[in-house]
């Protein structure tokens, strides 16, 4: 049995004079950080300064692209063509090698942001673009994702290697899909629930729905949201109970030795 | 006898629905084009299409960061401190590695753009910034500046290798160095002076100021410009010139077969 | 009989370093001038200078809000509620009487563009959001849009004047309605059909559809293409088959004497 | 002997998902809000909610131009020309006027930003520019400035009515001005001091410099810092000091009743 696990979560998401979550605290919980490429967060001096961090403190960098929408925060669908969506995901990708080289470290996995992670995650099309830029920047880099859903599928399909994702503080519908942003309940905020029901989920290797449906999936990280209220207190405790529970929390993507 | 040389523009500098320039017309002409990074001008699109284009014709790429400024075009010095031009400038190299990846293609060389160009020719400090943007990004990247400037001493004191160009259809002053935009006689649109010009700097290894006074340089590519009006005539009629006496034109970056 | 007419088109739509249309030629031909606000076209400096020419010439001229969309040129619709598309509405018409004041003139009226021109034909809660928009600035703007359509339903609802335009070169389905830029036959090219379809138009106070289907409507102003190639010489002898025919060619808003 | 004053504050600095300081708490502390037009910070949005809550609570609002530079939120001196920067802030008032209609408030008086304000005061050519903005768009709006600099000078030869204001945190240097931000010692940050040297100032009519040396000078109102850390604590207290001084609190640019 695999006791390894990751801790992955969104950071670098300031821009310019703005804060978003405290960057430096969770970077000293998690195991991989998905980085914003400029696009719908982050600028070239917080990806720089993130990269820094994270390589000081051993974690994995994994460019976080987006749509092309600050105001939104990446989180509405933009209507650009498969063709587009390719080739912002390549720039930013790029983008984001380039910076990590500077700082030192190295982008070793890709993980789509907001509303380009679900779209992806319904729409084989989407993701097969989005694993067709990974594929052409560099062939060693993973694809962090859902597993069971299209953005699974179009990796594979492209030949990208997938690593799978469950979500620490997400509530999952009976189909096995996040409760969406904005229902109620949708995300959790208790630490202990959040906590025990992560370790339900690695112990039965399942994802565990809201009306106890087991659906069983590969666990390769659990993502942590950064820009939540209480988030690093939420960070901790889990971070503790996977401690306690005797895993060892290692970046599904480590940098080559 | 080196009789090899390379005629490079600055190209993709177009942007969502405008146009600059000729690019298919150029990129028929010149051996190494220089790809704007989105930034000053041009977008994951156009960058998308001019590498593809560049791949199809066999003409090597640069790319081409500058200020982030496409209202000024990249040609006024923007504010930055040395560490955030080093940061913009890798990110932008990163950047257009990314797409150009995507297009099959591969960015072989940098050059600066506009103010930041000018800026890096006048301050080591800069260039030397823009050195480590390069060599962090791929320690392969040749930089592609004015020799006898800080451009080049500062590219050099950071371990880069460096390609000289003249330019066809600017003038030089007496100390050596470009006449400024916007001094009457800065910008030559004769053809035959432009070409009887070049050529003669080639055979005699020398830059030509406005008051004939010589200044011996390397000369690895020549620079035309092509977004001035008449420009596909005078880049045409310069390589006809160049392959009449005698030169073999290819660039100075070629892709390692 | 009323033989006036008015002629409007698209201007200001350069930025920065790009020019798009031949906005002179076309500010001595139309009456009226749709200006880009800076959000999918246009800039300070553009719409400072289009004003300015506008008022040297005669020409009224009307705040032409967009969706925040340089790349796409607001030719795509952006997933925005109805109130933010009020406020960026309003953002955009209180900048463009900002900079026609500084250039002497005076905002008269408003035609939305592109994408948000076609949706609030579409959907009478964005059309109403936009005439809120107009109503809010300046009680005395009119509203530019198609007749027959919710944009034009929506703008009277909110109590804001309506003017209704034809389009001089895009053909009319047979239920009245635009054909889609991008089928085959959309956009009219021959002078001589443009110019003998708008002044049977005008004769008959109808749209007259591809099938030959009339639809009676108020006519107001003409609708031109200022970016289109042969924009400035179908414009031409539209205005001059326009005098020949005995209509007077005057704005729809004039300013108060 | 005028007992009424007026206290300022930066508002409205947030943008998409990001907020600056506590723009609800603070707009119940000011009378006047300086509010961000979407260049340097803010968007259409925040725009919106922050004149929406301004009207409700009686709080006068300025619209506050800076450069277009939202990285640096406006903190350095762009290289624009003096024509440049009449348009960009002719542009910003307008579009702030048109987001205060819409809110059901009204734009009273315009203060520079950051950058463009230090520059205005230093350079009488650039407070002129902005004047030539402020007195277009609008003749009645007054001019929120530093009395006794090139701010002043420029507004007043340009015929626009200048309200003056001191500061309550920053220290003046033995000539008068602002001690810059960056050497020690620039921003205070003891309440006791603060409001002291605010009530002490005031009832001298004089700034009162480091070392002691009065400046005698108009004193229309007192900007407060919203995004420092305390920001809300100090201008509470100083609310309170002036309140218990007798003073009372109104803006110097009401609405028209």
């Amino acid at each position: 049995m695999n006791r390894t696990i990751d801790l992955n979560a969104d950071l670098g998401e300031g821009f310019g004079p703005y804060k978003l979550g405290d960057d430096v605290a969770l970077l000293g919980i998690v195991t991989s950080a998905n980085v914003a490429c400029g696009f719908h967060a982050g600028d070239p001096e917080v990806m720089h300064e993130t990269f820094t961090v994270a390589r000081k403190l051993g974690v994995a960098i994994g460019a976080h692209p987006g749509f092309d929408d600050r105001t939104h925060f990446g989180r509405r669908i933009l209507p650009l063509t498969i063709g587009e969506i390719e080739r912002i995901v390549a720039y930013q990708i790029g983008a984001a090698c380039g910076i990590a080289s500077l700082a030192g470290h190295r982008v070793t996995y890709v993980k789509a942001h907001g509303a380009l992670y679900n779209l992806a995650c319904d729409d084989e099309a989407v993701a097969r673009a989005v694993a067709r830029a990974i594929k052409a920047v560099d062939k060693s880099l993973l694809c962090l994702t859902l597993v069971g859903t299209a953005g699974e599928r179009g990796a594979l399909a492209e030949g990208v290697i997938v690593a799978a994702e469950i979500f620490a503080d997400r509530a999952y519908n009976p189909d096995g899909k996040l409760v969406p942003r904005g229902v109620e309940g949708a995300v959790l905020h208790d630490q202990k629930i959040i906590c025990s029901r992560v370790l339900a989920m690695l112990e039965e290797g399942s994802i565990i729905a809201t009306d106890g449906t087991r659906f069983p999936t590969r666990m390769d990280s659990i993502c942590l949201h950064g820009d939540t209220p209480g988030a690093v207190a939420v960070a901790t405790s889990l971070r503790t109970a996977l401690i306690g529970a005797g895993y060892h929390l290692a970046s599904f993507a480590p940098l080559p030795s």
